[in-house]
C-alpha cells in the first residue's frame, strides 16, 4: 500500500492572491436552477430544483440562484415551497417605462421573499440603444432606481452587469457609469457578466483590476460564459484580479458553450490556490453526480476533478508510473475531491468502500472478508453492463443480501406477459408469480406496458403481503446507457419507493425496457418485504 | 435579413502578443492519433487514423503526430502507408542502458521516414529518480545522445521534456538542464509539457517566459492537459508569452481530462487574437464533426466554436436580441467558423422564431401569417403535454407540414401489436400499415420491444420505399417527463436518424412508450419519406 501525502504540494495561500482573497473566503454563487436551465434538453421540475438545491446547500455552496419568480409558475412555485438564507431570486431591473414599485416582475420578486436577490441591467451603450431601445440615461435610471426600491425592501442586492467587457471595450465610461449607478443606490455586490462569453482572459483581468480600484467599498463578482473554453480560468484569473464573488454552474452546463464550471473553479480554488473554503470537497464527486443523475444528463467523463475518467489510466507506461507512484501522472489525490483512481489492479480502496457501505447492513463484513470481494467483484461485472449502484442504493443492498445469503426471495416469477397494441392504446400485462406452493396470476390494464406490469405485480403481491400497500413508486426514469445502437440500445431503468418511513432506489439494466423494468420493480418490492 | 459584419470586432493583432508572433504564425501540432487515442473509448483503425489525418491535413494543420512506431503493428503499418511532410513520428528517448543507434524504438521511429520527430524525456530529477530509476546525469545523456543521433539522421527534432513545469517547481536547475540538453544536441523545438496537466495559468506563462528567454534561438512550444479545466487558456496565455509551437488534440480528448482543445484554440488564435494562421477557420465546424464521426464519439454540443449549441438560444429575451441584433448574444458570427446560429423552440419562443426557423422550408410564412400563429399555438399546446421542440427538428417541420398542408402521409397505421413475455425473453411485433390501397403485415422479433417494433416496421416500408434502406437509427433518448407518477408517467422520445447526408430528429410523448417511440419512429421515416 502506497499512500497519499508527501508527493503531493499541499494546499497553500498563493501570494498572488488580493489581500480580499487572503482575508475572506471567495463566496460562491450556484446558478444551475437558473441558468444552467438554459442548457438545451435541461427542464427541471419544482422537485428537481428543491433536489439540486438540498444537494448545493448541504455541500456548502453560499447561495443558490433558483430562477426568475415572475418568467413562469414553476419558478413562482418553487419560491413558495423553498426557505432558506442561500435562495436568491432573479430578475431584471424595472421596465424602462414603468416606476420600480409598479413594476409586475420586480414585485413577483419580492414576493418570493429571499434575503438576496439579484437583477441584472445593462453595461454596455449599444445593447441600451439597439435591444433595449432606452435612452443611456435611462438605463442608469432603470438601474439605480431598482437597487434603491430593492435596498429600501431590506435586500441584500447583487447587480448583475450584463455585457459589462465588451461594454466597457465599445464605452468604456459608460460600463463605469452602470456600476456607479448600481453602487450609489446601494447595490452589495456587482457582478462584472462576460454575457456573450467572447471577453479574453487579459481583458477579464484587467477590468476586473478596473473594477475593484473603482469601488474599493462593494464587493465585486464575475459571471463568465465559456464560448471560448476559458471560463474557469478567466474566473480564477480574476479572482486573483481582486473579485470575491464567483458565478458558475456547477456542471458548466448553460446556454451555448455552458457558464463557468463551479465545481471546478472550486477544485482549483481549494486545491490549487488554497483558498479557504467551507465546502465539503470530499463530497464533491458525489455530489456532481447526483445532479447530474436529477439533471437527467450523462455528467461528462473528462471533467476536471469530478469526472470518472479524471483519475483513470489507460497508457500501458501511465499506468505502471501510477501504480509505482501515484503522483506521477495524477496532479492531486483523487480521495481529496471525492473521486478514485481507476486501473483494475487496485481494488483494494473499492473494497473498503464496499465494506463501509456495508456496515451498518452487515457488521461482520469488513474489507478483509471473501464475500466482501465477491460483492465488489459482482458490482464490477453488473457495472459493465451498464449497471450504476452509486444511485442505486436499495439494489446494491439487495445484491448484497443475496451475496451474504442473508436474504431468501419472497416470491419468484413464474412468467409476464405484455400485449400492447394500437390504434386502439391496449396495455395489458399479465404477472404469475409464486409464493411458498401457491402461484397466484393476475391481468391488469395500464396507461402503458409498464404501468401495467408494475399494476399486475402489485395486485398479485398484496394477496401474500399487504403491507407493500404503503408502498408508493415515486419516480420512475430511463436512461439509456450507449444509444448508438439505437432501439436495441441497453436501458438503464431506476425505481424511487417510499413507505413513508424510508425511501430506496433500485436498479434494472437490460435491452428490454419491460425486462429492466421489472427487475428493478421486483427490487424495489423485495427491499421492502425484506425490512418487515 | 441581418448582414454580418459591423458589429463584430475584426481580428486584429494584439499589441500583447510577442515580436515572434507578430511576425510568424503559431505552429499547430495535433495530437489527436497519438495522445488523443489515449482516452477512453478511442480506439483507432489505420483506415481512421488515415481519414483523420487527412481532414487536419486539408484543414490546414501544421504538423499531425501519428503515433509511436515502436508500440503496436498498427501505428507501424499507418506509417507505412501515410507519406506526408507534415506527418510526426513519436518515442521516447533511448533506453538508460542502450546506445542510441542500438535501440530498438528510436530504430523504428527511423524507419516510419518521417521529415519531423518528436521525442519525450523527462525534465523532473523526482520523475527520472523514482520512476525511470535512473541518474540525473543518465538522463541528461539519454536526451542529449538521442536528440544528436535523429538530427544526423537529417530529422527535424521536436523535444517534449515531459513533466517540465511540475519540474521546475521541485528542481528549476535540472529542468532547465534537460532543455539545454536537447537545445545543444540541436533539438530544433523544445516542448514544454504539463504531463499531469496541474500547472496553473500563472505557472505556465512564468515559465514559458523563461524558457524563451533562455534559448532565443530555439522555438519554444507547449503540451498541456486538461486536468483544471484551464488546458486552452493556458496554451493561449503560452503563446502570449512567446511560445510559437502549439500541441493539442482536435476535440480536446485525451486521457483523463483530455488534451488542450486544438479547434478551440484555433479559434481564439485566430479570431479573438488576430494570429494569421493557414487554417480553413470556415471550414472547422465540419472537420470537427467528421473527427468525431470517425472516432465515434458524439461531438459535445456545447464545445466553443465548433459544437451543435455554440450558437444557440433558448431563452426568450435572447433570442428576441438575437434575431434583431445577431451581435447582441454571439460572440463571433457562427459563419465564420463554419457553425450557424439555432433558435431553440420553446414556449418562451415567439412568432417571429417561428417564421425565422421555417424561412427556407416554407418562405411565405412571415410572423404575421396567420398559419405561423397556428404553428406556435401547436407548439405550446403539445410542450404543456411534455413535447419539447427544441432538440427535435425533424417533428418540428412535419408539424408545420401538416399545419400547412404542404405534405400528405406516406403511410397510415393499420395497427401493431406489441407482445414481450419472460423468462423467456421473447419479444414480437407485428405491424400493418397501409399505403395507398395495399395493407403490408410484418412480424419481427427483436431484443426488446421498441427494437422490435422498429424491425418491423422498418421492413414494411421497405417493400414500398426502398430509399428507406439508407436511413439509420444512430440514437434513441427516453426521458420521463414527469416522474413523479412513477410507471404511469409520461415518457419522452427522441430519435436521430440520418441518411449519411443529413441528420435529424423526431419525438414521441405518452404515457406508453411503445406508442411514443412508434410516434417517433414514424415521424422519422415520414421526413426522409418527405424529401425524396
Amino acid at each position: 500500500m502506497w499512500s497519499w501525502g508527501a508527493g503531493y504540494p499541499r494546499p497553500h495561500l498563493n501570494s498572488q492572491l488580493s489581500t480580499l482573497t487572503q482575508n475572506n473566503m471567495i463566496e460562491l454563487l450556484d446558478t444551475t436552477l437558473r441558468d444552467g436551465a438554459q442548457a438545451e434538453g435541461i427542464s427541471f421540475s419544482v422537485a428537481d430544483k428543491v433536489g439540486i438545491f438540498n444537494l448545493l446547500d448541504d455541500f456548502g455552496v453560499d447561495l443558490i440562484e433558483g430562477g426568475d419568480p415572475s418568467s413562469n409558475p414553476k419558478d413562482c412555485e418553487f419560491f413558495q415551497k423553498m426557505r432558506s438564507d442561500k435562495l436568491v431570486a432573479f430578475s431584471r431591473v424595472r421596465h424602462k417605462d414603468m416606476r420600480a414599485s409598479d413594476d409586475e416582475g420586480l414585485k413577483k420578486l419580492l414576493e418570493a421573499d429571499t434575503k438576496t436577490v439579484c437583477v441584472f441591467g445593462k453595461a454596455s451603450s449599444s445593447q441600451v440603444k439597439d435591444v433595449l431601445n432606452a435612452s443611456l440615461e435611462q438605463n442608469l435610471d432603470m438601474i439605480s432606481e431598482t437597487v434603491a426600491y430593492l435596498k429600501a425592501n431590506g435586500k441584500r442586492v447583487l447587480f448583475d452587469a450584463e455585457h459589462f467587457f465588451d461594454g466597457f471595450k465599445e464605452d468604456a465610461g459608460y460600463a463605469m457609469s452602470a456600476l456607479l449607478s448600481a453602487a450609489d443606490a446601494g447595490a452589495d455586490t456587482l457582478v462584472l457578466c462576460d454575457t456573450k462569453g467572447g471577453a479574453s482572459l487579459n481583458d477579464i483581468v484587467t477590468l476586473t483590476k478596473k473594477a475593484v480600484a473603482a469601488f474599493p467599498k462593494t464587493q465585486i463578482g464575475v459571471h463568465i460564459h465559456n464560448d471560448t473554453g476559458t471560463a474557469v480560468a478567466s474566473t480564477i484569473s480574476a479572482v486573483k484580479a481582486g473579485a470575491t464573488h464567483v458565478q458558475g454552474t456547477f456542471l458548466g452546463f448553460g446556454e451555448r458553450c455552458g457558464n463557468a464550471n463551479l465545481s471546478t473553479i472550486i477544485g482549483n480554488l481549494v486545491m490549487k490556490e488554497g483558498c479557504p473554503s467551507s465546502v465539503k470537497i470530499e463530497e464533491m464527486t458525489t455530489v456532481a453526480n447526483r445532479i447530474a443523475e436529477i439533471s437527467n444528463i450523462v455528467l461528462d467523463s473528462s471533467t476536471p476533478y469530478v469526472g470518472a475518467n479524471a483519475f483513470s489510466h489507460k497508457a500501458g507506461m501511465h499506468s505502471d508510473a501510477v501504480l509505482k507512484v501515484p503522483e506521477s501522472f495524477e496532479h492531486i489525490a483523487p480521495e481529496t475531491v471525492g473521486n478514485k483512481e481507476r486501473i483494475l489492479l487496485s481494488e483494494f480502496a473499492g473494497r473498503s468502500a464496499v465494506a463501509k457501505k456495508l456496515e451498518n447492513l452487515f457488521p461482520s463484513l469488513d474489507k478483509s472478508h471473501p464475500k466482501t470481494k465477491e460483492i465488489l467483484d459482482m458490482v464490477k461485472l453488473l457495472e459493465m453492463k451498464g449497471y450504476q449502484f452509486e444511485g442505486a442504493d436499495g439494489s446494491f443492498k439487495m445484491l448484497a443480501g443475496r451475496i451474504t445469503g442473508s436474504y431468501l426471495p419472497s416470491f419468484e416469477l413464474v412468467h409476464y406477459c405484455i400485449k400492447a397494441t394500437n390504434p386502439d392504446g391496449m396495455n395489458t400485462a399479465e404477472v404469475s408469480i409464486r409464493v411458498g406452493d401457491t402461484v397466484t396470476t393476475v391481468k391488469q390494464n395500464g396507461n402503458g406496458p409498464v404501468n401495467a406490469l408494475d399494476k399486475a405485480l402489485r395486485s398479485a403481491l398484496k394477496k401474500h403481503f399487504p403491507q407493500i400497500n404503503n408502498v408508493a413508486l415515486v419516480d420512475y426514469k430511463v436512461r439509456i446507457v450507449d444509444s448508438s445502437d439505437a432501439t436495441g440500445a441497453v436501458v438503464r431503468v431506476l425505481i424511487t419507493s417510499t413507505d413513508k418511513k424510508d425511501t430506496w432506489t433500485t436498479i434494472g439494466v437490460s435491452t428490454d425496457i419491460i425486462k429492466a423494468s421489472w427487475d428493478a420493480l421486483c427490487d424495489s418490492f423485495e427491499w421492502k418485504l425484506s425490512h418487515k
